[in-house]
């Protein structure tokens, strides 16, 4: 054989282009089975759909249609409401890989990568050899352009096919089609649960999906209300890579140091910007364009001894927890679970990006008793549906010993096995996803830390729900005994001593000796008032119904001695508070604070307050605190540590 | 706030540069942390490396060094002596991600995506800011290349900062130069580990490997054997994507339908070509160029419909059972397992990619057995360390049920736990990594169910072990009570009778009633001869001690009636077979076959047979059949199946 040299070796060298890559690597973008590649192609496209919608502050209605030709050929239709797309973007959006407006802002978004949709597309070409169609209509009085697309991946550009337009009805949208190889049957079941979760989470959006065979699917919308909308932000000097700062100061407008670090950097004030400076021994006003690597190296090291602001998370929309437990009520309705617990962990940052991390925990009722916990994953309000194994949520988890909160679990490491469902949420302005198809989450040490956190929390809140309920249980045996027996005791002395039957009450208060803490919560239903929005036609009304949430906490005083402290009622941060009786002391986003004048022994107060803006079931259960009386003689509620 | 509208949203479109996309994801090349960082560093210098040796047939000589200085920078550096880069290609395949010459080529390699390497520089620049050294030399009697690089990510090219020339003793070679944030602290482990393990597995290659201490690893070469190899293959019809296809027919040279398929896919000779053509209702002569979508439609469909021969395997090189249990013996040097078995399954293809797998399995001995089972994974010879859970090896193993063999498993689902470790290695033209870091395989259904068949192979092989070990050692019971107790029954009966002792053999025999066939395994160390290679230093003799493998097989006739068989002994595909008496009858890479002449009652036979190749160790039992025989009365073989 005649020896390979390295000249024989370079005539095989060559370009890659994006396009083919992922042509050839496509179960790397989510489409390695045809299963998969029917769920990836919706996901993409009503990703997309809502972060068009959202980022022009329209109430989304995305409309997805699903038709399924012979030979695994389905044609997969994804319509929104968004702002369009003008017709010269078009190509470039959805015929060129790595092409989009989200990789560059720092916010959170469900697309990142400019990838997904185009991805798609790819897909269409090379199983059917059918090219795009791509609908846009950007101004209300103008027709929809029609482009018809193929991607010439060998450049990574697309081919314009044909151009047409149309009249439609909308003021404004996107409408993509694509021909895929795809299996619905097996995918069907994959699609429906991807489009519920994703209605769940994002209960501000309109999904209508429409199956092969007719039938028509209508997740409604339960929000009137756009989610907080994410602002985009700077980059954070903590976690900047050395490169990436000499690579800004190549490319900034800046001409002096201090102006540089004040104009693309958040948190970067006139102090914090001199402190640096300082401490890294520089100059405010050499030119960033002339810095040494040593320079940037001093810099970057000295970001790290100034103390500069956690970066605002303005730039983060998280679920909330209401919705969350909204959302875990939804996967359990015919479970009846003993319990449902959330708990959300304040913003934190990983190589300067700022991230979030919310959990639930749903245990008990019927869940398989035998079987691994069911793991809900989320990122930017979008559900994970594959690489579960590979995802940082499932490793955080796993890491946590549950075998002490009645979980099986060998050796205490692994995803345990029991009755639970856990549910966690990451939200980041970049989610690191393990690989382009955004499946998994890649094991960051801070997202793991916090997960943990978050599902330590929940899991202390199970302990103390136990507890609570355990002892509350006892202490209604002793009350009921005593309710029930004394006064029998007491009717018969009477009549044996020819007396009047005394008043019982100072008895049971001496032999109880706590205050007894109990509550009630009812839903009344109310009409809602019609929502004026961009989705509803003029002069149509849409009243829909609502609820009011109405709780009632009923206090007695079984103690001796009259009893006077603070109470204290937590609220979902999403509830608006109605009517509140007696006059609280305060009310925060969190929680309502009542001061309850004395108490006489045998007395009772009744608590009442209204919520509005909750579904039906989303306050379930009062989370009471008591402050200025020993907890250890109030059933009900537990001792408050402070805002 | 003002309505936000198409126009506006069009100004953020942007086009994201793959270099760009990357250094933003850096974790999804695997470079996630620091710690992680090392290895891929490591890894990804390594592969290429032996890539290039082998790709110009070079017995492979790489030298790993890291220098850690303060601040966890760590500079890699990593040496081979394969054919060298000229000097033109080095901007290109080290300063630019997706180019390379691997990617285009249809067989096993470790480097596919022409990423690996310049992403290592691009993570070294962005975390240092520092600029990796090239050097390459690629003629003997010529200088080496030094080339200083940087990567301009907004444009994905290298930048040249400097270039010169040094002198280089090695004929040719590679040595690459980075500095990296890494912390070898926690890596240090990892590398260690990543380097023993590719050396098991690349028993060809000599690694040496400097810590920052000074301290230095060498892995010794143990055969001076390049593995076969893999040979370029073209696009097999089977499996090849519609849209691929019409690209192909696009691109091609050729005029014909006919001569288009002849030459650009594998298998396909005049009459399969001519057969699917038919099938596919068109001409033979029609030029691809001019095909509509429709006729490709109907040629793909065909495709199936005709038989066509499977790709050929030369374009793989899998690993080998016997370099496999090498690998199991080494891991597991201190723990003297129960046993190590291995099995390796038939080549086939998914999307029209050849693949074959290779697993083992150690059980017993002083493994944990409250822990997870260990398991380790290859692909193309290349071990991977991260991402066990998002691997299909990892799904393909928590699939089975694990239970009846021993190991604990909740459910029958899940990675069992229990005292063993399980090996596979997936060796493929294109392995179908779930992302560019090459960390984890992708759920492709045919490699899960590939996996599982092997791992059931190798259950089914253990059952038999622990079968044959329990029958062995129930009949080894009678035996000996036979042997202990019959004579001295025979001895004291003799003496009262004042009778001569009598000869017990007819007698055991009749109580036995069994063929005995046992073995013995020596090794016997001998010099082995001087190998001339291409690293082999003019007049430097290199003599290394080898063993000679030597099996003796006894086997007693302890039936009644003569015997007379066939006997079958399993030898390792790499094993070079030398002495054997009795003369076999026939020796193929897979068995040694004796006739055995007629054995009369209480008579024995020696079969005696030597090996060469192996090390000490590999072969450590034998396989024996038997034929021709009933072998329920055979204790120590089983029934001969075929081959």
């Amino acid at each position: 054989m005649p020896k390979i040299t390295a000249h024989d070796l370079a005539k095989k060298q060559k370009e890659i282009s994006v396009a083919e890559f992922f042509e050839r690597n496509k179960h790397i973008l989510g489409f390695g089975n045809q299963t998969r590649a029917l769920i990836t192609s919706v996901k993409e496209g009503v990703d997309n759909g809502l972060d068009a919608c959202e980022e022009a502050s329209i109430l989304p209605e995305i409309y997805v249609e699903i038709k399924n030709h012979e030979d695994s050929e389905c044609k997969i239709i994804i319509e929104d409401n968004g702002p369009g797309v003008i017709k010269k973007q078009i190509p470039h959006i959805f015929g060129r890989l790595l092409y989009g407006s989200r990789f560059h802002a720092i916010r959170q978004s469900r697309g990142q990568q400019g990838i997904g949709i185009s991805a798609v597309v790819l897909y269409g070409q090379l199983t059917t050899g059918k090219h795009a169609m791509i609908t846009s209509k950007v101004e209300e009085d103008r027709p929809a352009f029609i482009t018809e697309l193929a991607i010439d991946t060998n450049k990574n550009r697309a081919d314009v096919i044909s151009r047409d337009t149309e009249h439609w009805e909308k003021p404004s949208g996107t409408r993509v089609q694509v021909s895929i190889v795809a299996d619905f049957k097996r995918g069907k079941k994959y699609v429906y649960d991807y489009l519920q979760s994703t209605s769940i989470v994002n209960p501000h959006a309109q999904i209508t999906y429409k199956e092969p065979d007719g039938t028509v699917h209508i997740f409604e919308r339960t929000s009137e209300n756009l989610p907080r909308k994410a602002v985009e932000i700077k980059p954070h000097p903590y976690g900047v890579e050395l490169g990436t700062l000499i690579k800004m100061a190549k490319y900034t407008k800046a001409r002096q140091l201090n102006s540089f670090l004040k104009t693309e950097f958040s948190s970067m004030g006139d102090r914090t910007t001199n402190a640096a400076i300082e401490k890294a021994g520089l100059e405010k006003n050499i030119n960033p364009k002339e810095m040494t690597r040593d320079q940037f190296l001093a810099l970057h090291k000295a970001f790290n001894k100034v103390k500069i602001m956690a970066p605002s998370t303005d730039c983060l929309s998280p679920i909330g927890e209401t919705l969350i437990k909204r959302s875990l009520k939804h996967e359990t309705q015919e479970i009846s679970p003993e319990f449902i617990i959330t708990a959300s962990r304040p913003a934190n940052v990983y190589s300067g990006n700022p991230f979030q991390i919310e959990v639930g925990l749903v245990y008990g009722g019927s869940l398989p008793k035998e079987e691994p916990v069911k793991i809900l994953r989320f990122a930017n309000r979008v559900p994970l549906l594959y690489q579960q194994g590979g995802c940082v949520i499932t490793s955080a988890i796993s890491s946590i010993d549950w075998r002490r909160y009645g979980l099986t679990q060998p050796s205490g490491k692994g995803v345990p096995t029991g009755p639970a469902i856990f549910l966690a949420h990451v939200s980041s302005t970049q989610i690191p996803f393990t690989s382009e198809s955004k499946e998994a989450i890649s094991d960051v040490s801070e997202i793991e830390n916090e997960v943990k956190l978050a599902f330590r929390e929940c899991a202390r809140k199970v302990q103390q729900h136990i507890h609570k309920k355990v002892r509350r249980v006892k202490t209604r045996e002793k009350f009921d005994l005593i309710t029930r027996i004394l006064p029998e005791i007491a009717k018969k002395s009477a009549h044996m001593l020819d007396k009047p039957v005394p008043s019982l009450d100072p008895i049971i208060t001496k032999i109880m000796d706590v205050v007894w803490i109990e509550d009630l919560i009812e839903y009344e239903k109310v009409d809602r008032e019609p929502v004026q929005t961009t989705l509803v036609e003029e002069g149509v009304e849409k009243p829909k119904e609502g609820v009011i949430t109405k709780s009632k906490i009923i206090v007695v005083n079984y103690k001796r001695q009259p009893q006077k402290f603070n109470l204290y009622a937590l609220i979902p941060q999403d509830a608006v508070v109605g009517t509140a009786t007696p006059k609280p002391a305060k009310i925060t986003d969190n929680y309502i604070k009542w001061s309850l004048d004395t108490i006489q022994p045998a007395n009772k107060v009744d608590v009442v307050f209204e919520l509005a803006g909750l579904e039906k079931g989303d306050f379930d259960e009062n989370d009471l605190y008591v402050e200025n009386i020993n907890p250890t003689f109030v059933i009900g509620a537990d001792k408050w540590e402070g805002d």
